[in-house]
């Protein structure tokens, strides 16, 4: 019975996701989940690219999170258009939630459409929200065994940004280990190192959005 | 339909709990539940406070992951007795996996069960696993803002764990709105303000722990 619902609950999200996408790709509109744990800098990752790239190529958000619009008042400050999606205590978006959503924003207006999930390693992995694209980011401070420890995320994600790395001084972080960790999961896969602080890696995040907007892999 | 099978997990779940509250109240055990963000310290507080105790109070730990058995190898190089508990992608624990576990250990010879919940500030919030106390840990690398974020861990929560301290000069996070805000959503509760890595507030972590071995509120 159980497993049932939850069957149907999948079925129901990954025909809303390709709806989702379906809307997106008719508008020339590039979808990126963001996926990581929370505090990871998800949010200051986006407001740095968006002051960086001041406009180009064009930048919507969806901000997820259990509560508050603490994040969308960041992301509007940049003069960006945001939507704040409240799960009311749900651990993940849905694709139900993305597609609400995306009647706030003049889709033909945008090239990217990133969508900051709630923060959570584990079952964000699982709801495919309409993207074309996934990114995974993790923090220095958290470990380098977090890749084994949620291998899904690494495997799925199309690039893995390591932030907050102006921490690796003061932090017990093995990076050849974490590096050695990700390819292993997923042989090939990006990985761009960032300092929002220090602003070390901003040009390479930067550049990959520009190519993701250009619809490639990034 | 859906509701109905929700309810019905979390009532299987709440009996399963108050079996697992009976039998360690039973042996004079005491059960902590750990609950934060992936990567904000748990295991290193354990490690820190099992080496600092060295035996007195007598801990166990049952390590909580959706993979792997690293933590659980970290728990027993300090010597206590550890069992961990994969959840395959689960994102929190639930009493029924704790209850089994508890077959693992030997529970006339405890004072303290530590159960470390999968990272993820959200869903173990929801699940009652027979503990008396419940530990919220929160590092300063994941911003001050978490509090506001994911309120249900804060109202709910014996004592709070500020952790990783020593990298206070190197982050973007504002203590006393943290504070504020922990206190605004349960007044009174304590904050312990830690850094394994430099030892600052490690004996008053043990002393609380020392505490909650001995029936107090920690």
């Amino acid at each position: 019975m159980e497993i049932k619902v939850v069957e149907k609950v999948m079925k129901v999200n990954d025909e809303l996701a390709e709806g989702v996408r379906a809307k997106l790709s008719k508008a020339g509109v590039v979808g990126l989940n963001f996926i990581s744990a929370p505090g990871s800098g998800k949010t200051t990752l986006i407001e740095t690219a968006l002051r960086r790239l001041d406009g180009s190529p064009r930048i919507g958000v969806i901000e997820g999170d259990p509560d508050t619009t603490l994040d969308a008042e960041r992301i509007a400050a940049c003069g960006a258009p945001v939507t704040q999606v409240n799960t009311a205590g749900g651990c993940h978006l849905e694709a139900n939630l993305v597609d609400r959503a995306l009647a706030n924003f003049d889709l033909n207006q945008l090239d990217l459409l990133i969508i900051e999930n709630v923060g959570n390693l584990v079952c964000p992995v699982s709801f495919d929200l309409g993207e074309s694209l996934r990114v995974a980011v993790v923090s220095t401070t958290e470990g380098h065994d977090k890749p084994a420890k949620y291998p899904k995320l690494f495997r799925t994600a199309s690039v893995v940004v390591l932030n907050k790395i102006d921490l690796l001084p003061h932090v017990n972080f093995d990076r050849a280990a974490f590096l050695d960790s990700v390819e292993r999961l997923q042989p090939g896969v990006a990985v761009i190192e960032v300092s929002c602080t220090a602003g070390d890696g901003v040009d390479a995040w930067c550049d990959w959005l520009r190519r993701a907007a250009a619809g490639g892999r990034g």
